[in-house]
């Protein structure tokens, strides 16, 4: 962890750091979790897939107007993805990368709750 | 996935976000990542673990006062640590939990560069 990094290796990193536009694309998306409300609402969609917005206000203490705007916000930065039943909207997490930044983060799930993506997660 | 949450998920996902101060902690920490030229560090220093200042600078195409400011902040949020060399200062990532969280966003190493923290990785 001490060497000095060589030139092939700093060569690496110009390269990992190359694509500006991916990286601000990530850069917004952390944006999105830097309210404690709106990483709330992920953590109880990460153990609660399919959860209603009604049940989310009543989880996270919020009420259900900004429960919505929050969901909203976390729609559109592509960590939720919404489904309609009836005259409410059911919410699970939109793909395999933020289910694992749950998981990094302590978020677990609900008992009996299967993993989002199993089978095509990314390898470590 | 689209069962209706039981009351003991629903138990389960207000026990999920009970811990507000670990989730405003979280919160906080991503805050850092909302900046492209933060990330972009981030992204260099997990593929070249003890990486330089001058060396970031470069890579991520900032000035050094700039590059050093940016690594200070990271640093208090707690996604890099610093060791002094020389005259200068390495970078590597704090973390377990920042190293799977740049994997995750498609951050790689340098060839050769082990993993950091192996052996006590999260399980998923």
């Amino acid at each position: 962890m001490t060497d000095t990094p060589d030139a092939a290796a700093l060569a690496a990193a110009q390269e990992a750091v190359a694509d500006r536009a991916e990286i601000a694309r990530w850069a917004e998306r952390f944006a999105l979790l830097s309210d404690p409300s709106r990483l709330a609402l992920l953590y109880a969609i990460h153990c609660c897939p399919g959860i209603r917005v009604r049940e989310l206000a009543e989880v996270a203490g919020m009420v259900e107007t900004t429960t919505s705007h929050a969901l909203r916000l976390l729609r559109s930065a592509g960590w939720v993805t919404s489904t309609r039943d009836g005259r409410s909207m059911r919410y699970t997490l939109a793909d395999d990368a933020a289910h694992q930044l749950l998981h990094i983060i302590g978020s677990g799930h609900a008992p009996g709750i299967k993993h989002v993506g199993d089978g095509a997660r990314h390898s470590f």
